[in-house]
């Protein structure tokens, strides 16, 4: 298709040519970026429904403010395209979330423009009380605006930023998204509170900010706050509850009303002398009827046709590590009642969804609160029940304090269900699951598994499910399997013990996860040089296979562990076995392949591995010169 | 002092025996248990504060509900003495929070009472709505109660459980006891609004739970709810945030007016459909005036003497570390602006109150929100200022993903000031400092340092004012320091070097940290053995001093590890480092000293270490076993 004609947007290069613009302009630059953000993301894919959802918001913020003075914080940054259209990347975006191209989310090394990246969600409001306090303290930086969604808001980080600031009554701006949509619906209180705003009073009550202020103000301000005020119809009831946590609450407003949202911020750019809530209802999609008529299946979107809608499918050789877990996690739960799950706002995205399409009693969307989610599982352990969590490894860095003392302390059998282990493609850096293995691992009584095909993921499965003598995690990765076949039920597997794929003579690669593919081709490879290689699964990093360990080091002439993680994990707890079992201490030829020690940005998972110096002609390179080294 | 008479609790051996008593007995029942945990705590020492101001909620709530059946949830626990002396544990409280003795906290292991132990704030609900769940989907137990406190309530976890919990729209029970006072007041607007809900109506509204509904009630529930609604006084404005939140809310009631709590729940419990909130106001250190009119001295005390209330002072023979970074602190502050300090609501326990104050408007209480505090340290440092955050490690765990993707990911100079690593005392194992060393150093750009002692420590609080090259941590235990010099102003430290502190032939010991001081000890043991050792001070975990390491290495016959943490910390560094550099290629005896791979149990420091095996005479048992191995 055609690029669309954009006459207003060509002739804006960054921010600043905003001011000049009239209202009426900036509400047609807003139709202009719609359809820029459209034919970009039918290019590239991406998060298409959120950015759409954004774009008068995007505008009017940037004309009403003074960006990059003034600090403008995406929240999880993936509704960003609009913003980086207007902010000097318009150039690059059709290489949006490929490798070297321009970042999915915000990024600060992108842009000035981008003074606090993200990726994770609810981190807006404490950044922006940063800048803000920071501000205070007299560093150069003006105003501090955080865009949030009513998904984001339940997380309880932002509850405490709110807390925070609304006892600090500092002057900041948070802008409440509310599209009553995140990537799935979301849930929780919250929620149904944000509803019944917005069902009592559609486009409403510019409260205090407004109130008998009109003459105090020059001329286009007047006028903002008059038209914000005809819009006042009262909420009934007292004080929100973001009044009482110490905001001034504005809204709800028209988010896709350009003369709305304009007064509504100059209105509050005027008056504000503490923090400023502005409610502003948005649709997810806007402007683009199969974005709108279909909301989840555009929250992240593949290439698509513009006309039709149509998205373009990707060739599928295996299933998904993320649809077996599915599977295999509802099969276990019809054999079983006490098996339970616990998703935080992913039920598709980490295939519980298949579970609770056949269970829906027994599957809890706690929403974006991963603390409470481990801890609420670790009491439904403690009761007798037996809950998989199942949380990205990314997102397992928010309930970390709560698996150390509420689940291993306690000893209980929390099963933890772990995806997108490893590098993740798209999403880049920001949601690598690099860590897990090390911080699971260094706790006591933690069994750590990972998955080396789909297959093993079954049996992980089954093994957890059976599995009641304190936490077990399990991880693998995004994306599809090996191809190898799926059985099912899946076995219980005998704790701490690993396996042999393949028995060779000279090197043994002793792969821990989804790395094992590519240590077998790695392994056909070496034979090609003339190298017998041995390939092992330990399966387990907790507790480990020291028999296994301890043969092939004995057996070879070395031995290179290979994992989809930082250092720390796997390959430590193999080295401290080794060293303190003497098994250094007449030389063993040992080498650690991990992600390197620095975060790999966004490409394809292969191209990022590729990055890492972690593919199997990598393991073939490393294996060679390890062997010289073993033998000189 | 002799032991008070106690004649009802001396008939009491569990919680049944409070069901057969009249609320008059109750109330006398009240007053005898205050005076036994007076008593207690004025030989052991303890939370006497926060325990003295729950003695009526204890009774009440054992006498109206049907533990351990229902499943009564302490949140942190610390005030869990009245439960104790209860539930058939009172011929044991004068061992409290002593090696082999009643953990200061609940705990599952040791009592059927303890449903869910706890010690780190804001887990209860979650706990409650967990076992509700369980129970509903045909689990054997009952109620779920928590208490919380109003500090508590403020930490974003409790948010997320009571959004959970409004949604779902459990049966369960949440007693606030608010009595405007954690550790240190609390702050945040949530404290502010308790406040605004207190001071509207002191006893008031017992709400939707007692309208109308006498009559249908048995006598002495009718009795109760008749004197319930008497309180009603009606709360001016519409819902209450908790309301909002989806809770039924009761309250505020007089937390230490028997026949008020015990009217509110039994009226509770015999009318709640869904979650409710009931909330108690108290008075921390109730009953005994040296602790209510000192709160904060008698959070936690040493022994004291009953009629005076004066504290058994503890001999202190060098300034403690966390005396030391306090100064240290508010020493680099005065010399430059940019400096600001973050704590979660540990200002006095964390040393940054020397700071406060200087320069009270550059210290920041988040409260206990360490995820926040550590997103808005790193926007501040974004935004040009030098950040402190000086967080306990086992309550660092709250903020992981925050360091992760906030900090880390974005090379942001936030420095983590890490209190209380290691083995922390009487706190036991839910407070000890194990695994910070593990998580920090496998993030990439992340420098890690430990203290080898108090001069130390003041050098690397200068070393991280000045470093702005990307986030840096260095951690300290709790206590003493070894009695050296401390200098001021510190010295900017080398990135990445150690020190040798003893030069000797046959074996190395390599320090990370505080256990600097048994190394010491260690070497003049080895050498009265006649064995030559060398004792160096690591200094970083990252990046490794590996001309160091290598040279220790090459020019000892063993080298051994030490530091107070679990294995994936330094040590693991250090394996890697040589693994991967060939350093055991042709033979090399490293052995590691970390903590054992189980949690270590409450008593003193020294006997704690003396549990995990990690004494200066574990370190020579260790020492000559290697030195056998390296020349056998």
């Amino acid at each position: 298709m055609a690029h669309p004609a954009t006459p207003i947007l060509d002739r804006i290069a960054g921010p600043a040519d905003l001011h000049a613009l009239s209202d009426a302009q900036l509400a047609l630059l807003a139709k202009e970026v719609r359809a820029e953000v459209i034919s970009v993301v039918s290019e590239t894919g991406g998060h298409l429904g959120s950015s759409l959802g954004v774009v008068e918001l995007a505008v009017a913020i940037h004309a009403v403010f003074d960006t990059p003075r003034d600090k403008l914080i995406w929240d999880v940054g993936h509704q960003c395209y609009p913003h980086k259209i207007l902010t000097g990347r318009r150039d690059r975006m059709r290489s949006l979330r490929q490798g070297g191209g321009i970042s999915g989310f915000t990024k600060r090394s992108e842009s000035e423009y981008d003074p606090f990246g993200a990726a994770h969600s609810s981190t807006s409001i404490s950044a922006a009380l940063g800048f803000a306090v920071a501000r205070d303290l007299g560093m150069p930086t003006g105003e501090a605006i955080a865009v949030i969604g009513d998904g984001s808001i339940t997380a309880g980080m932002a509850y405490e930023a709110m807390n925070n600031a609304g006892d600090m009554h500092k002057r900041l701006f948070v802008i409440l998204n509310d599209n009553d949509m995140s990537i799935a619906p979301p849930v929780g209180a919250m929620s149904r509170y944000l509803n019944q705003l917005n069902n009592g009073a559609p486009f409403a009550a510019l409260r205090a900010a407004a109130e008998g202020i009109e003459a105090s103000l020059p001329g286009p301000l007047r006028d903002g706050a008059r038209r914000a005020r005809q819009l006042i119809t009262g909420i009934p009831g007292g004080g929100t509850l973001f009044e009482e946590l110490g905001f001034t609450y504005i809204g709800p407003i028209d988010g896709h009303d350009m003369a709305q949202v304009l007064a509504t911020l100059r209105t509050a750019r005027a008056r504000a002398t503490g923090p400023v809530m502005i409610h502003a209802l948005t649709v997810k999609g806007k402007g683009y009827p199969p974005a709108e008529h279909a909301l989840d299946k555009y929250h992240g979107v593949g290439r698509f046709d513009v006309e039709s809608g149509t998205q373009a499918k990707s060739k599928s050789n295996a299933p998904s590590y993320t649809g077996v877990f599915g599977t295999a996690l509802a099969n276990a739960a019809a054999l079983d009642t006490r098996i339970v799950a616990v998703t935080a706002a992913m039920p598709s995205g980490t295939g519980v969804d298949i579970m609770a399409a056949k269970f829906p009693a027994r599957v809890f969307d706690v929403g974006i609160a991963e603390q409470h989610g481990v801890t609420f599982a670790a009491a439904m352990a403690a009761a007798g029940l037996r809950p998989f969590v199942a949380i990205y490894s990314t997102f397992l860095q928010r309930g970390y304090d709560q698996i150390v003392h509420d689940v291993a302390l306690q000893g209980l059998p929390v099963r933890f269900a772990i995806d997108r282990a490893g590098l993740v493609g798209q999403d880049g850096a920001t949601h690598a699951g690099a860590f897990d293995v090390g911080f699971l691992a260094d706790l006591p009584g933690m069994v750590v598994m990972a998955a080396g095909d789909e297959a093993d993921l079954v049996h992980m499965v089954a093994t957890a499910a059976a599995y009641d003598d304190g936490p077990i995690a399990f991880r693998y990765p995004r994306g599809e399997g090996r191809g190898v076949e799926v059985p099912s039920p899946g076995e219980i597997l005998p704790i701490g013990k690993g396996r042999v794929l393949r028995q060779g003579d000279d090197l043994a690669l002793l792969s821990f996860g989804a790395h094992l593919g590519e240590c077998l081709i790695a392994a056909d490879l070496l034979e090609a040089d003339g190298i017998s290689v041995t390939v092992a699964d330990a399966r387990f990093a907790k507790p480990l296979d020291t028999d296994l360990i301890t043969q092939l080091v004995r057996h070879h002439k070395a031995v290179i562990t290979v994992e989809q993680g930082s250092a720390g994990g796997f390959a430590a707890q193999v080295l401290h076995y080794l060293a303190n079992s003497g098994g250094f201490d007449r030389g063993a030829v040992v080498r650690t392949l991990t992600l390197p020690d620095r975060f790999i940005e966004q490409a394809s998972p292969a191209a990022m591995y590729l990055d890492a110096g972690m593919t199997a002609q990598d393991i073939r390179l490393l294996a060679q010169t390890t062997l010289q080294a073993a033998t000189a």
